[in-house]
């Protein structure tokens, strides 16, 4: 395998510290400035991803491939967007992989999108369902600075008034009223596909689930993660002092045939 | 898009309830027998996935597809699998996805294996290494039911000793052991490739960091994931009274050059 | 400070393992049975707490004072009770402490009971409600039993019909509707006072923390307590594989004028 | 029970709302200033608590009595304090009640000697050891302004060299090193006496359950409380976004003679 080389007009995350990383775009004569100095982002043309470039002050920054999950995170937004620990479970209990035709509501800023666009590829397609025109246009953006719009249909459209695709994989929902797009998931869904809405509040749950229980769907179950994240010293090991508390309920459940 | 329908020789999962699924092979001829009857699994094929199909006693179970984390979950196992909740997380934090090039280990009974071939095809592969042959043999049947063995290559050898692969994106390793590969590992990643270890004790996760820290390695970070299920019915909705209180930690890294 | 010594007819916690305890009463010629044979209890009279007894079999217990915690624990039930987890912190938000006036209700098996009348001794009072007097009956064994009733009211009545105490520090509700008694409570508590509820569901929380709302409380908060035990030996520290996952909720608020 | 006015000379707890209350003490002529203008807690004398003070901007303020925990947490500090959900766990494991004598290190800045003193009233006693006197200066300051002085004895001294008391009913331990104060702590304890230590890290966990189980001390279990608080309004019910992930660790044991 080759080594992959730093190319013109390529993102690259730059990395500080554990606390700072910046996500750029490699140009030639590009400065991008810091409170540690500048570094020339033209000098990483041609090098390795993983190399070091020094700010004109002599502070080491690392040129990193940006992952999905960096590029969720420093997704332009809007909106509140949903954190890898929740975004690592949905990919997987909606079984979302290469192929997967796959329906998500709303866009929002495009976070969850492109992580889906990035999982299907090439044959698969995320069909992104989003009622605001101003959204839709970020997401957009974010999707294609990660060279994954080829994979996603942004649709401007309510998805609580119907969803046009059919025998899909899958219906994904971040969005206020999931339980009033059941039954337009349940067209949607091919037999065994998956139905998961991702909520903040329990009233939100119980009304969801209370859809997904009046069709026919089963294994339909409620989850909620908590990520804890350690400090790891010699004498000094224990969990952050302060942590997310909360972001939201999964809740998924399977399409069955009457 | 076509509705797909159940062949001779495919697996499905029977769902009987929430508690009850059977990962069952479809062949003409064959009875599937359980405490609530028999099913003829002959009738599946030609039908479409998610249809009913009543035992001899009258009761119904429903034919899904077996979604990956259901084969992790019924893999044939010897060892400790890892849950759906960390490996959605994994597959996540390593940023595996369709052309990954992998490295894991152990193999163990193939669970995650599974996942990650699903996740890097068709292009990607997977490079599995196990000690110990009975433990392959399982986990090649698991993976070759699921029909993903094409994506993996399957190395019989201890990865304390050595990598052979180079530039690859991923190492992943649930091992009793892991620090005694980081040296290894470091080798065979490319810039920016990332470093991810699952391991049950404290102490592994501090002999793991501490190695990280004398290799070129940065985002040293670990996480315990805590999965809660809830119970929810109007006017009853609750956490599980009973829940899995650990599984394990996971670090992750990312290789930096020099 | 004098040795305390063992005496006829007071109880002691047998302790065999961490698993296995036992609350027995010592009683001259009386014999303790278990699977590692028997002990003789009377051998216990004069001896200090913390000695060993062997069985007849050579198996070594040890004779410890029975604490509250291993009261609540042991006690005689029918009822689900009230974890040391919830309890102490329940102990702690209402305050309750030597000459506290604390108003209980549902009585159940008395676990709470006996806890907080140890907390209250020797001048303050528990006044406890139950409408069962099955259960009433048994929470009177369990909590003279402990030697503590003479510092408890036992109260045969609903209190979602009423409370007769008047300028109580406390009022603490592990009942099916405590919304019902927020009204009660607010009557019989003094300015100040807390109103504390244990609640097993969100909906029984939400329908609490709304009637808590409509009436002159102030300082209305919701808790829930998660206690994980640690498996702790060298190289081999972590949480316990499984765990209780949820008893109940908490919501506490204190009582203003006007 | 007759209702119980503020005085001259005592603390109230303002309540201005859930997150901002202010412990002062009521004093003729004094004025609190605070951003919503300024009470004259000369006028709360002869109400009773729970009564209404408005500022002279027309702003509501509430008088409560302070409670352990309002003291605890607004104890003036230097040091890290224990949170309540840890100080009602605490005294429920260490079986503090009226009349325990209770052994504490280091005395830090009083806010658990606070909890302890109030438990053990009237006949029991808390010693408690600190090596930095400007420490313990503090912490009587705010034992002694809750009325709660008489029930501690505060000492200078270093608990690892040794420990004065002897069958005390319990050690409580929260400092850096408590391993080196477990074989003080054996002898001071009374036969199933109670030791307890707080540790913020895994490893002085670990180096304390050794200690632990290299003298006679039987049930050995070590603790993490993790505290959630919920917002708790209709359709908007969840748990608070950011939270305390981790104070610390609890380690029991109960002694036994040989």
């Amino acid at each position: 395998m080759k080594m992959e080389l730093i190319e013109e007009g390529r993102d690259v995350l730059l990395y500080l510290d554990g606390r700072r990383t910046y996500l750029v775009k490699v140009r030639r004569g590009r400065e991008f400035h810091t409170h540690k100095g500048f570094v020339k982002l033209g000098e990483l043309i041609g090098k390795p991803y993983g190399c070091v470039i020094e700010s004109n002050l002599g502070v080491r920054f690392y040129a990193l491939t940006p992952l999905i999950r960096d590029r969720a995170l420093k997704t332009e937004r809007r909106t509140q967007v949903i954190y890898p620990k929740d975004m690592g479970f949905i990919l997987l209990m909606a079984d979302v992989g290469p192929g997967s035709r796959v329906v998500e509501a709303g866009t929002g800023s495009g976070a969850l999108t492109l992580a889906l666009a990035n999982a299907v590829r090439p044959e698969g397609r995320v069909y992104s369902y989003e009622i605001r025109p101003e959204f839709q246009r970020l997401a957009i953006n974010n999707v294609r600075r990660a060279g994954l719009d080829a994979y996603v249909e942004f649709k401007l459209g309510d998805i609580t008034e119907g969803i046009e695709e059919k025998e899909v994989d899958a219906v994904i929902l971040d969005m206020a009223t999931p339980w009033l797009a059941v039954p337009h998931a349940h067209g949607a869904l091919r037999g065994g596909g998956v139905f998961l809405s991702f909520s903040p509040t329990i009233e939100q749950v119980v009304k969801t689930v209370s859809a997904l229980k009046r069709h026919p769907f089963v294994e339909v179950e409620t989850y909620e993660l908590i990520l804890r994240r350690f400090i790891v010293e010699e004498s000094r090991t224990r969990p952050e002092t302060l942590m997310i508390g909360h972001t939201g309920y999964i809740t998924a459940a399977r399409k069955v045939l009457g």
